[in-house]
């Protein structure tokens, strides 16, 4: 085994800087709505280190604390999801991991999961992670993705018969990770309601970018990312649920020593006692929420989406540009199709990557290296003046390479 | 349900404040090891957003981040600890977790890990978590509670027969929570060779603060806390595990979606893709790493373990004080008995949190509100000056109620 040499590690290690924010304009799809706001940043820099939340932990519980406020603040974050519950988590994934086991346990028998077959991986991997099978409803395919309802009833029926039992979960995502689709809870809510089956939205890229309420929309159990939309510094994921199904989450351990006798009855055992948000995280996510509520609110959210098709608006009718998932936009995640780009490419001396390159020189960041066939963005929260920026770059690479 | 009132969000969340650095001589038993070094700090502030960590993610892994050094540091980490591989985690709970996970599926038969009489509370609801069993090795008791190793062996037996499997797991805790005991894992980690049970290190309180080597110690399984004893914002553990295990542990995802054909070959399903470690919490390890190399050498070791023995000298012949765990200390979390203040907060009108008080006031914090019985506390990292005035405050404390 190789030896450590210090004076290696320390300049490996000692200066790690990232020039991202000052320099550059950052669309990276999953970046924007994680952006720490001033007071994040306050807090952060405060409470950096380690268990710092703990200073007062009275009960050995970190939704228990009441100073800083988290009590509170779990409350005050399920009124705003429109939820009875809210517990944090290691991340939006670790959320649908953990309903998909208190689930189980509850019905040992059903082994599906319906989602929708615009599900992000994660979603995927928690139901691999419970031994479970997934069960995709279908879209309606290129350009515009669009999930009907009534396939989620077409779906629930088949495992009936398939199976002999309900599916575990219905799963939507409320705006997926590809083509930016927003989906409407509404409908497919009050066909799990009727059929009595558990809904779980997936909101990792929607709440704290757009409005969302449970209750109104027959939604058991949400689950948020905290650095993916809610300006936290992360990673840190919430799990909003329905009293119904309070016992199935707050789970408390029940294990006892046989020599110590020692036992844990105040600890969550789905959360392995207190879920591993403490710090950073946790007090990010705090300190941003009075701006989350604020931005969800209607003026703000159709000012954001305005940005996101002034974009579209500009370059759609390009030759060799198409827009892909539903339109107008609604939340500004974005896919283009670039085959103006991929055709370029072919014959590029930086091949895919000069796509990249061109933006950055743009003083634009963000873009999947190497990719010219598609793009994916988000102007989430970037001025008019770097949005119109954003698009005029896009205009002058299509100038430059004679595509206009 | 109630309405947010925006303004009230804003008194309430929009000024986070932790006073406790500057202003405090902070001794709380769990976070000495945590506090961040400068170049964390840094780090920290650079990298504060969401997903910061992920801006040349290439292959949709952060194991396999190259810029930031991701890749290097995860190598380097190990050699570190002595191990082959290391993958981030949540926490060192959720390493433990990971461990129990991954061998209930290679042995379904076998049910019950053998753990030590002072594992933290998160190794049972690890344990309770899989479904599995506990069973104790007992310690010596007070004052000392030392283990015995040849008590692994007896319980070993007593599994085999009382199973007929042998133990999934054996768990020795490194320094334990309560007394600080450092426990060599030498002699058990042979026990655990010479019957082929894997061997787990629940280093949470120790990797960062003392050196181990997992190879030398037949270990083949580290949990390790960035947040607790690395210098690291946090949330993050660490597993370190053997090549002999690299295939339970790093397991591919090989779901498929029934509709779409997607899947995801690339990404570890037991972590749910990538460890939720994005950002602050693996930047701030990875910038304290030098400094946690040279930390765990001798020199650094002797003088910590010096300081926590200093204060035990000055205070262990009061009356009404007894040291609990083993001495002389090598970790410096302490426990004692503080009979004599029990004593006194019977009478006292601020009941037992006359301790914390009187601490406060001569600029010391990290007491347990309410606890006269007695005190845990940790003097890692404290300049002489600040062990020093610790230990006078205790003697000014003992003098002002007439103790000495």
């Amino acid at each position: 085994m190789d030896k450590l040499n210090n004076n290696k590690l320390v300049q490996k290690y000692s200066n790690l800087y990232r020039s991202v924010n000052e320099e550059f304009i950052n669309i990276h799809p999953i970046q924007r709505g994680g952006l720490l706001t001033p007071e994040a940043y306050k807090a952060l820099i405060n409470y950096g280190d380690g268990y710092s939340i703990c200073d007062n932990c009275l009960k050995g519980r970190i939704d228990e604390i009441e100073n800083p406020p988290v009590v509170d603040f779990l409350k005050d974050m399920a009124t705003f999801l429109g939820t009875d519950n809210v517990m944090p988590t290691a991340a939006a994934r670790e959320s649908k991991r953990l309903v998909m086991e208190a689930l189980t346990k509850k019905h040992p028998k059903r082994k599906t999961v319906v989602i929708d077959s615009l599900a992000h991986y994660t979603t995927y991997l928690a139901i691999e992670n419970n031994n479970l099978k997934a069960k995709e409803v279908p879209n309606s395919g290129e350009p515009e993705y669009i999930l009907e309802s009534e396939n989620y009833e077409n779906i629930i029926n088949e495992v009936k018969n398939e199976t002999g039992q309900l599916p575990l979960l219905i799963v939507l995502t409320h705006v997926d990770y590809k083509y930016g689709n927003y989906n409407n809870p509404k409908s497919i809510g009050e066909i799990c309601k009727n059929y009595d089956i558990p809904f779980l939205l997936n909101a990792a890229y929607s709440a704290g970018i757009l409005p969302i309420n449970c209750t109104e929309n027959d939604i058991d159990f949400i689950a948020c990312s905290g650095h993916k939309s809610m300006a936290a510094s992360g990673p840190i994921g919430l799990l909003g649920f329905s009293s119904h199904y309070y016992d199935d989450i707050i789970r408390f351990s029940e294990i006892k020593g046989n020599v110590t006798s020692k036992f844990f009855p105040n600890k969550i055992c789905t959360v392995l006692g207190c879920p591993p948000v403490y710090g950073a995280p946790l007090i990010t996510l705090m300190a941003s929420f009075p701006t989350i509520v604020k931005r969800t609110q209607k003026e703000n959210v159709d000012e954001e989406s305005k940005k996101a098709n002034y974009v579209i608006n500009q370059i759609k009718d390009i030759n060799g540009i198409s827009i892909v998932g539903k339109l107008p936009k609604i939340h500004p995640l974005t896919n283009i199709k670039t085959e103006c780009f991929a055709e370029i490419a072919k014959s590029h001396p930086r091949k895919g990557f000069f796509v990249r390159d061109e933006f950055k020189e743009r003083g634009i960041i963000g873009m999947a290296p190497g990719i010219s066939q598609e793009m994916k963005y988000n102007t989430y929260g970037l001025t008019w003046n770097q949005v119109k920026h954003f698009a005029s770059a896009f205009l002058e690479i299509f100038e430059k390479y004679n595509l206009i």
